[in-house]
């Protein structure tokens, strides 16, 4: 059961994948391996581990490895499985990596370091540091929200140019970034994906290859369907599509801002989305995200209904 | 050779103590307990192992938990050993946490979560879990550049009034912020720190009960002295010493802002500051921070002789 | 030469026009005459003065009612003229307003209000004290990186529900923003125009009716072109058009960053560019403004000729 | 009645005045002169028309000037009146600046430029520009919440040395700022005044000159009498008097937050407790703020009650 070789990352849409919990919060194998194959049915392109959506910031090493570990058994080098790699900077981020490495992940994804302010040369640094320590093709997760920085297109271009990066994956919803990127970097095997779920038509449009959109766990039919229309060059119906993909991702607010963070609310509908459509059994999520109630819960569903999903 | 029982935290000096690393990024141990020996030799009230100043961003467990060992073994219960256990969330946090209960530490030091986006609600809940997880004093690091979020006052009291906390180590500057926490909290034995080099005679006229100073690294004995001064309620001295260290924390400027970020500047500069002294062996930093260069090396002296430490 | 009534705000390409000035920093009449001549040929849909573009934070009140008079006077009723009413809070910009009305702009453009924090109900009294002050169609300038606040969505639909705004000009460059806007405001009347230079193709795929780009002023009939081929569904030749568009884009920064700011550089490389085409008469910009060097000046030239404009 | 020449602008109390207004929002001149006269009354050094607390963003032109012209005419030579001159950009200020000189103002304050994003150096053009056109002493007014720049302390520097600037008003609450100011200037007559409610005993430790409380319109008595202690060296009076003040500062969070941002609850606050102590006529506050309601009114009664004042 060999991992795909990556000579080329590959485009389409590359769901980060869920990370399925028990009730005492230890990892759903069952699940996860539900829901890896309700997204492969789908035709995705690659499955992302380890990403914002899959609670990674709330998982224990152990957890991390486990879920990735599972991911890459029901994947079976059918597609690619990319490993996130969300560590504060270098040498704690080079031991994830090392992980993955050896649970024969395809390719690596890794943020700039965080916490610690930080600067443009050691953003470089921590990339090109991480590319020499694990030989696998890496992407850079740009992810102002969470890092609070903004990879800036100079640093890529130059990380892109000697071959330390293959590819950026972009969750700062900036299209004139990705543009940027995609202007400034001179290989055709570069890869630009975005995470937003909603401007998928138009960064498509923009020229970027590929979509990694949370929601992706909950209709990944619908962001593959958009991404063939858009390949195809019928706008207007990928616009359609993008368009009842967005109202569904209001799901994403069912939660009570008054008593809950965005993350607790997204993650929390994702994961009951997924439960009302069959495919995991239980929307916990991790400590110290606040769980929907059972009136949140049952919103969710509604737009399901709303979106043509059950 | 027992760690003290914590009836009550400490006030005082309590350096954030710095990791000095071999050339080769281990743990240079010798320096280390150099380092230890000469804050104790100021007669600081403890040693807060794991802040930024240490940094624990950039150490892989295995180093941070070494550190913390090599400085409990020194302190040997002469002063208590602050723990700081720096992660993103609630999960990964416990598990630090649980190392340093091991390890002896007499109490611990967290932020509120990061890299996700949080909530008020979702940081009680992480602090309350925390403390329930590992039974040891327990101080909240309100450090708003790291984590991105200022620790509510309303949380603060509220935590501070069920037990869940015994102090909090103010790294916000905010002096209103802490003055606002003293007014709320109702608890004689609660303790609030600051983590400021440069306000520390305000933030004790202030009525904060001690401090927590990077720059303490290389000067214990001149914020002891101006914690001596405040207690004795002479500011016009306590004044003066702050104005000598606040000349000395230039210092942490000298890294050139073109070729690094500050904290590879100021921690840099803290270490050289260390070998200048013949405490430390090596200004080694961690990656991805750049190293100060030769000029840059030299100038950090310029700061010493100038404040009268060499 | 009555001013168009305007029961609907027109689509299309509506450039925020450039204030000429002259050496000692008078209006430049005859080059303000010929720039809008020079917009009027390109086939625009309408001229706006008194936007970021065009100075307005910069001029004196004379300075501001001269030029709409001026612009107002060559439109001459062939394409209406929007007049920013840029000011602090409602009782200034009411004053503009009614000076804008007798100048017979014939719609206005205001921002939310800026310089004291706001809150979305002190928005909505604004937009509605203003629309009851002044009997003229109103748009809502949504320009974050000047007022700091960002229209919230809710805000905006209730304003369009009761009649108040009659349209949207987004400078946000969200255009997710401007998708929200767009699904929420139930009226085919309602006009949502985007301020950005380098996502117009993206912004009409997405819905928008319109372009105010600051560019305009240097290139209109590029962007009258990309307009039209948006129109006509042809994505692929507009987002052709836009990369050209955004190459020349690229002349806002050619002043040196370390010596003067992003609008000194901006609407001192618009002026320059209006210069080599032999518009206007002088690329001299509002003080506090850094005027451009002479090789700053000639490296416009060259951003022109590349994209054939010379 | 001749305006005090200023070879030395003076150290002290210098409260920003309120703006009282009738019903109908034109300028109640009796409680305006009241208000003087009650200031007066306590001894301030200073008065300083047209701060944040005066609502000059909220005041057209005439209303401004009418207001200047009162304080000047009550003044009348015993104390210094200080203009401010908000407005975005340079000769908008200057417009402001040639006004209050007309009204014999003693003294002017400007902000840096706002609403277009701006550079140090164009800071340094703008201050540099108002002090040639208008021969008045000049403070620079450091008020990032409201400019969203911070005044870099190399740039005040400067203006000190060359003589275009006579002093700072901070009212970004930093007092490492503030000391950095105090130590990189080198001019006895230069002055620093810190606008903070809260830290006014602090600052003064820490060597600031003056305040310029907005809550010194409630209670200027209270100002005097801590700004005299903390000139005796009596901090621990001085910082009991200051907590007394910071309890009562919390009438600004007396208006629901839910229904108005921050600047109505405070403004509305201040000028309710003027009404409350027979001060002013009314607590009407401009557009587009929301009024106190009843409760929220009486609210601030409580806390001058508790506060020894009524």
């Amino acid at each position: 059961m060999p991992v795909p070789a990556l000579p080329v990352v590959p485009a389409g849409v590359i769901p980060p994948v869920c990370t399925p919990l028990t009730a005492d919060r230890e990892l759903d194998v069952a699940s996860l391996e539900r829901l890896c194959a309700f997204l492969l049915s789908a035709d995705v392109a690659g499955l992302f581990v380890g990403g914002s959506t899959g609670e990674t910031a709330y998982l224990p090493d152990e957890l991390r490895a486990r879920a990735l570990e599972v991911v890459v058994g029901v994947a079976a080098g059918q597609v690619p499985v990319f490993a996130g790699v969300i560590d504060m900077t270098t040498p704690r981020v080079v031991e994830h990596a090392r992980v993955a490495e050896k649970l024969r992940a395809s390719a690596l994804v890794a943020t700039a370091p965080f916490y610690a302010p930080t600067h443009p040369a050691e953003i470089a640094v921590h990339f090109r540091e991480l590319r020499a320590a694990v030989d696998l093709p890496l992407l850079a997760y740009d992810i102002p929200t969470a890092v609070h920085t903004k990879l800036p297109t100079a640093v890529v271009a130059s990380l892109a140019a000697d071959g330390t990066l293959d590819g950026v994956k972009d969750s700062s919803g900036s299209i004139d970034g990705m543009r940027a990127v995609l202007a400034a970097v001179d290989r055709p095997d570069f890869r630009v994906f975005t995470g937003s779920e909603t401007l998928a038509d138009l960064a498509l449009l923009a020229g970027v290859h590929g979509i990694v959109p949370g929601l992706g766990n909950v209709d990944p039919h619908g962001y593959v369907r958009l991404y063939s229309l858009a390949l195809a060059g019928d706008w207007a119906a990928a616009t359609a599509e993008q368009r009842r993909l967005t109202r569904l991702f209001g799901l994403i607010d069912v939660g009570d801002a008054a008593r809950m963070g965005r993350y607790s609310s997204a993650i929390g509908a994702f994961k009951a989305g997924l439960v009302h459509r069959g495919v995991i059994a239980s929307g916990t999520t991790s400590l110290p995200m606040i769980p929907l109630n059972d009136a949140e819960h049952a919103a969710v569903r509604d737009y399901l209904v709303e979106a043509g999903l059950v």
